[in-house]
């Protein structure tokens, strides 16, 4: 309650509005070191020797992001390991090391854990860094929060906010395959409960899109080729609520506009067929899937075409007016709403960082 | 499950016997940078030019630590940054940033987070440090995930294992305050339950230990005057768990033993009282009260004479032989078990460093 006695919900002003409410709460930071604070995927301050760390903080809890029936422990392991290396990645930075805080309920099992923390440590070998530390604790639902600290040379950080008018804009990889993955997943739980014993999964077909939500892969791969050769975008943010939602932060960050050809979004062949399935409009899926971890920055052509063109493809162009338009292999044109999911709006499959 | 099929309950390993299992999945760490992981109040990591790094995780779950009818949104909010920022003092290191995950259940309004940041904030302008990242997401309890990373020379760095034989055994300020505060609330609680609107508290004879319990202080300033006098102690710990439970922690991690001078340790008046009033033996609260966030540390006579003297009192000395003894006034001693609270061990009140 406040002084005034008031009490408003939180879906009434949503998850941005509550955002900017803590950092008002919050107020500005004090230490000249710090470069970004919570504007971005992660924030930035200065260690010294013209080198910066980054560090990010996500948490994955039991009932909210994921579903424990849905989810084996090694998967979920490695997956918090990865949305957060995926954060890192999306300041142009590598990670170095993670804490994680493990919320534990009665119906847990020490081999539960064991098989979680195998997963954590097989994503923590494949991106290369260490968990260092970490607070276990009793809780109603299982919860990880992780945090990870990544390193850069200053000047190789990229933010949201430097897109330019004329720069292309680009997405790595495919989208709307995790998105996918968790329909087909839904789909079998529906299929479980109703069935009972009767049940017989049926996932060999959606191996792709099913394993593109369990185990996604956050694009270090892609950030390393740009430090090997020496070149990097003007704005960089990775795919986490959607490409549209995406598009969205990254022109509001940076003053600009963008025009987005829907047609050129890269969207795999089992997603489509999921989308038939459903009968749904893969559009949707490649525009607000969310979950994909790719990365979607803006560069201008002189620069993409030092980039390796087989790991991206560029899905529009950035604009000097503001607001994004989506274009159609038709010619037809519309705004393009932010969509993708927010917490405390109704859906349940996603947040964001504050 | 494992492999075997093997089902164990946490409860059958303890939180001791969890985090062990937890390293062995993880293995050791790859980086050379990092001087210490998961075994000391904080991780410590080298940043360049002699410095260090220091990283610590420590989540506050609703109904696990704390009742949100007991604690204020703003205590809260304070004592989340509070605990942490004392595990940073525990490495002889001061902090600088903080990021935060922020678990809310649906019964919490728009006021009430705002109400939990001004507390965020009041602590982090006490203890200089700037809130730099975070999460926000529903959850089933309020759930609180806080990161604090610090900084010190490397040679500044004070880790549990130190402890030399011969050393004295010092402890900041009071002990066993904080606990006794709990005591006060739990029974402010059961007569608001009894009574309902009958109820009238009682809290002003015991505001001094509520305020130890609501809002503990971190001995930062402990950790700067050592500085500032080129001094520090051979091995630090914080008081987390309780006096009894530290003391194992520091002698096991230094290979050493320790005898334990029961009557010096310092208990306040209004902490007797309280122990007085519940009919019980007051050295039980300050051997294992726990949550005081004082400083246990060892140190040879010559360098505790360097230190002020106000800020500390000899409560025992560092032994070649292991065990922990604790000796009496009247010339008994018994062997002293670390006693304090472990989680999934019956006892909700405190939690572990893992």
């Amino acid at each position: 309650m406040s002084e005034d006695g008031r009490i408003t919900a939180i879906r009434e002003v949503g998850e941005f509005g509550l955002i900017a409410r803590m950092k008002s709460a919050l107020g500005g930071t004090k230490s000249d070191d710090v470069i970004v604070g919570i504007d971005d995927d992660a924030a930035v301050y200065r260690i010294g020797g013209g080198r910066v760390h980054v560090v990010t903080t996500d948490a994955l809890t039991e009932g909210v992001h994921f579903d424990r029936l849905m989810m084996p422990m090694p998967y979920l392991g490695s997956k918090c390991i990865a949305v957060n290396v995926s954060d890192i990645a999306a300041m142009n930075a590598v990670p170095r090391y993670a804490t994680i805080a493990l919320g534990i309920p009665d119906n847990l099992s020490v081999e539960d854990v064991e098989a979680l923390y195998r997963g954590i440590r097989m994503a923590c070998d494949a991106y290369d860094l260490d968990v260092i530390g970490g607070d276990t604790t009793a809780a109603h639902g299982l919860t990880l929060s992780v945090t990870v600290i990544g390193e850069a040379e200053i000047d190789r950080i990229v933010f949201r906010r430097g897109a330019q008018p004329g720069d292309l804009l680009c997405l790595t990889g495919e989208v709307g395959a995790s998105y996918a993955g968790l329909k087909v997943l839904l789909e079998q739980r529906r299929e479980l409960q109703e069935k009972g014993e009767d049940y017989s999964p049926n996932i060999e077909p959606f191996h792709h899109v099913i394993q593109r939500h369990l185990v996604p892969k956050p694009r270090l791969d892609v950030i390393r080729a740009w430090a090997e050769l020496d070149v990097k975008p003007n704005a960089l943010i990775d795919i986490s609520d959607g490409v549209a939602s995406e598009v969205h932060h990254l022109c509001n960050n940076s003053g600009v506009g963008a025009e987005v050809f829907v047609a050129a979004i890269p969207v795999g062949f089992e997603t489509r067929n999921v989308a038939d399935d459903f009968e749904e409009d893969v559009d949707t899926y490649a525009l607000f899937g969310g979950e994909d971890y790719e990365l979607l920055f803006t560069a201008p052509s002189e620069m993409t075409e030092l980039m390796d063109e087989t790991t991206f493809s560029v899905i529009g162009r950035i604009t000097a007016e503001p607001g994004v338009t989506a274009m159609l292999a038709n010619g037809e044109s519309f705004p393009l709403e932010m969509g993708g999911f927010q917490h405390f709006e109704g859906d349940t499959d996603a947040d964001r960082d504050a």
